[in-house]
């Protein structure tokens, strides 16, 4: 893996977006109405803003953000659909961490949300979430032609899906044996469904409402999925290798649950390798974007390198 | 109640459009992949057909056919936008069956879906429902332009979300005492949110696609609400009165939670009164359309008189 150390101009702008993220969804998350709305029951909106406004890095709307200003799209459009994919995000971790799924107890250093709150709250702020990031995603706000948005809102609907993100949530739970015997993990193919299409969608979304060329296109997506892989490969790393302070959650759930993980099939070593030449492949492509890939390069680095 | 027999003609056109609706969502959930899609688990398909091409009567669909109808929008274009609201219907039925929501055994005379499969299928059955809805709701198969199918996409998310039915259900457990001290509940908000909002946006649905004028988009609305109401009033009444073998489901369980219903608020006679006028308001709200409107008068009427 690369020892490159991140510099802080991109570390700002990575806590720069996060910052700007969380306001916007604060925002969004108001207890103002909508119009067409009837009411926005109180503890429900806590749950949400207790589950989506608690920080964290904010990767995917950052890669919205900044595959978006590639093409100079303005930034308040990309933040906005930066908002509903970190929706989406916030609403499978939630119902990802219920008694019936994961059970788990601790989610960035706090309670889980069915723990703080109850298991029927979780499961309703969770279905609000999902539905918000369509609400949040068809605003006229976000300034694009109108089939672009919609172009968007069906890649966003794709990504987190049966073919995507929800797909790779039950090939897991089949993987641990939830349901009969264990079933065979494609750990690649899982990877690209359960954390690679939400990942991807933010890099390409970029791309569609900077109504990119065909190539520029193709380049973003093969960025994403590089990524993505290398996402999850740090993932199954700091499973094994982790703090759990600094994970805010335990260490070691992997194997605890005899996982196949990257790591399990190539080795700690391997797994390292891969993700160095996962790193090379993002690079490779986006070098059409010459210097105003600049910044992707470098979250490639970020995410291949992150210790939670 | 009016007591007028609903025509044979009307009988066979809901009876088609359930049809035309059940083949519909067996190729949207057919095992052939999307574009974009890596793979569609096959248990998490299974369970999805099993809650969703159950049969049932597909008002939802059908008010979106005939909604669209009055304004010559094309039957196909209608039906996937009535798809997509009946995955959403689906999906809210999955998960208020849960035991962490309602906790329900039978469903249309068949195990619910976590009865019959798990609780975490049903959790990601439902989640891929709702996604699904918005993935449908975006096809370029509705031919409409780009605008108003955002719109109509916004309009479902609306519908569907905090200030529609996901927060109508959480008012609906606050009210039977669920996170504390029972709250009270204003049965008419709360009918509006759960029930209401899907049911008037199958209404304004056709409204949207027929690029209604503002008049039109009013009288619909109307219709709508009115419609919505009575629903939910024949509901409490079928409760009291219905009979469990109709229903598929155990009668008196309204009662048996001691819920504030229309009926515990108005008493039966008072309740059926109210239906009478709601659907008096309906008529008149479709005056504008003359014998256009006569289906979905007769759809009013055969809400209101439904027997299940």
């Amino acid at each position: 893996m690369s020892t490159l150390t991140l510099s802080t101009d991109f570390v700002q702008r990575l806590d720069q977006t996060a910052d700007d993220t969380e306001a916007l969804l604060a925002r969004l998350l108001s207890d103002q109405l909508l119009p067409d709305e009837i009411a926005r029951p109180r503890r429900l909106m806590e749950a949400i803003r207790y589950s989506s406004l608690a920080g964290g890095k904010r990767l995917r709307p950052f890669l919205v953000v900044e595959s978006a200003a590639v093409f100079g799209v303005p930034r308040d459009a990309a933040l906005l659909a930066g908002a509903a994919l970190e929706c989406i995000h916030c609403y499978s971790l939630i119902h990802d961490d219920l008694p019936a799924m994961d059970n788990s107890e601790l989610r960035r250093g706090r309670p889980t949300l069915h723990r703080a709150y109850d298991d029927a709250t979780a499961i309703l702020a969770g279905d609000a979430l999902l539905t918000l990031a369509f609400d949040i995603i068809t605003r006229d706000e976000i300034h694009a032609d109108a089939g672009v948005r919609l172009l968007l809102t069906r890649a966003l609907a794709r990504a987190s899906g049966i073919g995507g993100m929800v797909g790779g949530q039950m090939l897991d739970l089949a993987g641990e044996g939830r349901f009969g015997d264990r079933e065979p993990v494609d750990v690649a193919r899982l990877q690209q469904m359960k954390t690679g299409a939400l990942l991807r969608f933010g890099c390409i979304a970029g791309a569609l409402l900077g109504q990119a060329s065909k190539e520029q296109y193709k380049a973003l997506d093969d960025y994403g999925r590089a990524l993505g892989e290398a996402f999850q490969i740090a993932d199954d790393l700091l499973d094994v290798e982790g703090d759990a302070a600094a994970l805010g959650k335990p260490a070691g759930a992997d194997a605890a649950l005899n996982k196949t993980t990257f790591v399990t099939q190539l080795g700690i070593d391997g797994a390292k390798k891969r993700v160095g030449d996962l790193l090379a492949r993002a690079d490779k492509a986006l070098s059409i974007f010459g210097e105003k890939g600049d910044v992707l390069r470098a979250a490639a680095r970020f995410v291949a390198e992150r210790k939670n």
